[in-house]
């Protein structure tokens, strides 16, 4: 039987070939404790320095600011708990917008549970924040803003820039969920002019289980992880060895292969949807009068049931109901900040292209779903 | 030039090769989300569920009582202040020991600057902690007690069964960092009474960067990491398929091979110890009169600064200074809590064998010791 056709780029990515062969190193030579001032050990410390250096120089940063984590999730719970609890004793008011990832969402009402005030500024129908109504939120004791760069399920991007702009100079340390973004177009931390990023692997053909915490130099964070004082003092744990070097690797490549990578997933993403418009006029595409990420089409075929099309158009693998987590069966929340009607936030799909996507994959796919929602609808 | 002799499987150990096979299909072919209804997706989560039954049945757990994590830290800290986040409306007083690894102890300082009180249990000259003096300083207002199984520096065991035994029924949450005990002796949660463990994938041939918590059924424990309901809402964050994979296997090897592989250990440890003493008979043993885990010599010849030996030793890789965390150079302060002098303290080396160490190794790595000590003492 053929594989289906991957087009959920968004959820995860497969490892690109040489991220593989940089973590083979790591797994069979390099297995020592970084920590060791044997060779064994220092062998392994050289591959958590080089790879330090790949991560800083796609974003622009330098290698001293960056802390290897354990991934996505885990480099937003520390940048949000790390600065709310750093800076306590200035104040407990965080702002953050209404589509965050849950990494994001979920670590915000965490605090809040511990007795901070937290500020989610709504989005318009197209998922757009506006800068000014974040600046407007931000108050004499808000410590932290946290604004998703691109918002995961439906790809648009939130103005960082304009809002580094206007709360930056007010004392606010800006953290940025750039997790979909790093590596599938230029970013770059002076450009968003954010105190703190997020990155995670596998977003980007590397390895789950790997992500990075970008800290601006001089930015009040609180160790998240307590133990011995790796990542300088920052983030303790033996440093995941075979996940930072295929981390390192995969920002390498991201580097050599943009702004190459963009403009592809951009081509493929406007034909599939082109397609898809053709055959349904009614086509609703979520964020499709805002700037997105190249990647991702968000979108529902009126009648049909995202999960019910996609079980059916079984050549096609791609996330339905929009929920990172599919196991769970809800309407998104996203959508739901959206204002989107309960019957087009069940129709949503997510499909999301990647390097290896190519043009036969998303007519094929296009067929595939259309077929499949003849079916569903007279 | 030949390698020296690794005798520092305490820090971290190599991996065992159907481990790194064990990982290299979870890298190439099960790259999808485990989250994802789709068959990569699918394909992911079978081999997260396999794993998490291999853990299980190494410890004698259910696999709904396994949360995989990033690490022993991240176990440790999730265990700590999870459990004590989880129960403060009960009270906020933890009981601990004077020789934790900084995983636990850095997590209970933690604590303790949020309000909690702390009691850190002391240690005889031999590094053992009386169960008693741990009863003894449970108060109605303790929530848990957290006792290392095998101290990492010196392998001393702990009472842990005979500590459950009696703080367990008094409604205590009791956790262990078994994080060096795990698949170098037989470890079982009944066995040991515990409601939470710590098990480190890399101290037993698997890879770092993964980890794993035990935790009994019905543990109240406040999420460590917040997000998408991974872990059955317990740890947030895409799992670390390969490294859960890695792990999995890893299990699985140690208890196919358990208990030969302690026996393997002690032998060669014995032998160790006993060619130095031979050399050297006022080599003093660290917990020598103790019950000590089979891999592990922690020892100091008197007149000889360990870090300087070692250097001059290039034949050997082991520890010096007896820290975790080589980078830094202080007194351990196990050392110092068990009331070791200075001189001896700095004297004192941590050599460590494996499943791969052989009888030549530990013969030739005691003369090269020798040698090298000759040259320093008169």
């Amino acid at each position: 039987m053929r594989e289906p056709i991957y087009l959920d780029y968004n959820a995860t990515t497969p490892m690109h070939p040489r991220v593989v062969d940089a973590m083979q190193t790591a797994l069979r030579d390099a297995w020592g404790n970084p920590s060791s001032a044997h060779p064994y050990g220092q062998r392994a410390r050289e591959i958590v320095d080089t790879a330090r250096c790949e991560v800083a120089a796609l974003i622009g940063a330098h290698p001293a600011e960056i802390v290897f984590t354990s991934g996505g999730t885990e480099s937003d719970n520390a940048a949000v708990i790390g600065v709310a609890e750093a800076l306590q004793a200035k104040g407990r008011h965080v702002v953050t917008t209404a589509v965050e990832h849950a990494a994001v969402g979920k670590a915000v009402d965490a605090l809040e549970r511990r007795g901070w005030e937290v500020t989610r500024v709504p989005v318009d129908a197209q998922c757009r924040v506006e800068a000014g109504a974040v600046a407007a939120a931000v108050r004499d004791d808000t410590v932290l803003v946290s604004v998703i760069h691109a918002q995961n399920e439906n790809g648009v991007l939130q103005p960082v820039r304009e809002i580094a702009d206007r709360v930056r100079p007010r004392g606010v340390v800006l953290h940025s969920d750039t997790a979909q973004t790093v590596g599938k177009m230029p970013v770059g931390v002076d450009d968003l002019g954010v105190d703190l990023l997020t990155i995670a692997a596998h977003k980007l053909y590397g390895p789950k289980g790997a992500g990075a915490l970008y800290v601006r130099s001089g930015t009040p964070l609180a160790s998240y992880l307590h133990g011995a004082g790796h990542e300088d003092g920052r983030r303790a744990g033996t440093e995941n060895v075979p996940g930072v070097a295929g981390l390192g690797a995969a920002c390498r490549i991201a580097r050599e292969e943009l702004p190459g990578r963009t403009e592809h997933m951009r081509a493929l993403r406007d034909r599939l949807e082109n397609a898809l418009r053709e055959k349904f006029p009614d086509l609703v595409v979520h964020g499709g009068g805002a700037e997105r990420l190249a990647s991702t089409l968000s979108c529902a075929i009126p009648g049909c049931d995202a999960v019910e099309l996609l079980a059916r158009a079984k050549g096609v693998a791609a996330a339905g109901g929009a929920a990172c987590h599919s196991g769970q069966r809800h309407v998104s929340g996203v959508l739901k900040a959206m204002g989107v009607p309960e019957e087009i936030a069940y129709g949503t799909m997510r499909l999301c292209v990647g390097s290896p996507t190519s043009e036969k994959d998303v007519d094929r796919a296009a067929e595939l779903i259309a077929e499949a929602a003849s079916v569903m609808r007279p």
